[in-house]
């Protein structure tokens, strides 16, 4: 039996990880030289599907290729006669061995697609189906994945800009990654999470997929029912049914959708929600990349949470690191 | 000022014209006589993205044509240089004056793609952007819509159908749609909704877009927080913030996903949730249109639940029939 000061302990070095997982990921992906094809279609479930969701942004902003996000009960039940030819598919699972992405990997093989695997499991049954990307990040032992996350983020940025003219400067993002380990703890936002009977995590754009991850983080930390969504979503509809005073925390302010965060950040004082508001202390680096530095004090602040809520993010009670459904 | 007895009078006469939706919306689509393009962009908000997301099953697994979601923040915001040539771009809005979608459906014809709209206005904004399909089921009044969605679902799926081999029976779906307006409320729902402090709103395939529009139903009508989701999601870690006893309903446990549902139902009472599933009395008909069938029921039950909680579904607080953002 763990002693309550062992909470956490795998969790607490992973994150520490970070910028490691992003040097040997972004190494991994550049290797592989990828074509650009003529369209993606991403397959994972869980942390993975975030950061394929943040993926999908990537690659249709910087590269200009369409990117779907694929339905596995289209692959593995109702077997779709989809037209995949000269298409990319990509299973995203840090284990490799989530049966459902591994059989919507091998559809997608049938149905035309060039199968590719982003895991951290050399050798596992995702990576045999076809090419694959193996993130060399070690072996993640916490059940609330950190730096697996953004590993598989910064695999799918690096796909991206290969196939674009930009450069996103890894090396700067490694150091602003390092900054983010080494910063405070953000307290205020430990005990709002702490304190959360409900939480709202909003973000658009390429923080979107982090808004949802983050969502997920704190409902497999620290117990806590969380709901994450893109603020304009909030707007066309759920607004009417946030509990006044409820917790809302708000990613990604700056950038291309200031201007939208503003006005969502007004409707929400009017409905008397203040949302919290995260952001980070890193060097400046491209404005799609920021979600992968920002993962780092939310992740942080997930742990410091579930620390003073008594639970053990290392393996919460009813969730297994490999989940089959 | 309307009187409580008046409250969701708009909604109920709406609800009451869903299989005369399903016959404009249907025939208005066959009239377009799309041809088979090489992928589907689909551009909406609110209700209108679930019906969209609809389409989006329908059209990969009978037509076996790629569909992506579009992200509007990568069209209005970012400018995505995505390759559209040969794509139909669909948008989907009750209103056709939603501006954001407007204006993702002009991007995506600069980028090469068909614009087409999906409309309830003749002549709105969205319906001047190229071809239109106008599903003619009459100006709808109450903000928590009803038919539209029952409508934009059948011209969706009536698309999807034209590009396959299959015959979806419309005369019989309609038929089957009368059933259900003819069938007593379920009050064991309408209890469940009422009595909630937040609820969970599960399906899989098919039923995953039905699952979230109910989700916001409960939300717009009823002021209770909802979270609509794919039941194979929850497992991958919601399932551990889920607070026992908690309501949640279950869409689409018959069917191709029925072993899933099965197995996803033992999770949750081991997890001491007994979720509530929602079926339909109709006629039977092809699998894909079931859930354009279970609206109506689950449409039925806000209503009464809304009444029951002193609300006026035609107009709930801080919400407005358009949502600009």
């Amino acid at each position: 039996m763990k002693q309550m000061d062992e909470f956490g302990t795998a969790m607490e070095a992973e994150i520490l990880e970070a910028p490691a997982a992003i040097a040997t990921a972004t190494a991994a992906a550049a290797e592989a030289e990828l074509p650009r094809p003529t369209g993606v279609v991403l397959f994972a479930r869980g942390t993975s599907e975030h950061a394929a969701l943040y993926g999908r942004y990537l690659i249709e902003a910087l590269a200009g290729v369409p990117v779907m996000m694929g339905a596995p009960s289209l692959a593995t039940a109702f077997r779709a006669p989809t037209g995949l030819d000269g298409w990319l598919a990509i299973g995203v699972s840090q284990s490799g061995e989530t049966q459902e992405i591994v059989a919507c990997l091998d559809w997608a093989a049938e149905r035309g697609a060039t199968p590719l695997a982003i895991t951290n499991a050399p050798g596992s049954a995702l990576a045999r189906v076809g090419q694959a990307i193996e993130l060399g990040c070690g072996i993640e032992r916490a059940v609330v994945a950190t730096k697996t996350f953004v590993a598989e983020c910064a695999a799918l940025a690096s796909i991206a800009y290969s196939w674009s003219s930009a450069d996103p400067e890894w090396p700067r993002v490694i150091e602003a990654a390092k900054h983010e380990i080494a910063a405070r703890t953000d307290e205020v936002l430990v005990r709002a999470i702490v304190e959360a009977r409900s939480m709202t995590v909003l973000g658009r754009g390429y923080h979107n997929p982090l808004a949802l991850e983050i969502a997920l983080k704190v409902m497999e930390g620290c117990g806590v029912w969380a709901t994450g969504m893109s603020w304009a979503d909030l707007l066309h509809g759920p607004i009417a049914a946030l509990p006044p005073g409820s917790t809302c925390l708000l990613l990604g302010e700056s950038g291309a959708l200031s201007a939208s965060a503003e006005a969502v950040v007004t409707r929400l004082n009017d409905a008397d929600v203040r949302p919290y508001v995260l952001g980070t202390e890193g060097t400046p680096i491209a404005e799609p990349l920021n979600p992968i530095l920002e993962a780092i004090p939310a992740q942080n602040a997930v742990l410091a949470a579930a620390r003073q809520l008594g639970r053990d993010p290392d393996s919460p009670a009813g969730l297994t690191k490999v989940t089959q459904s």
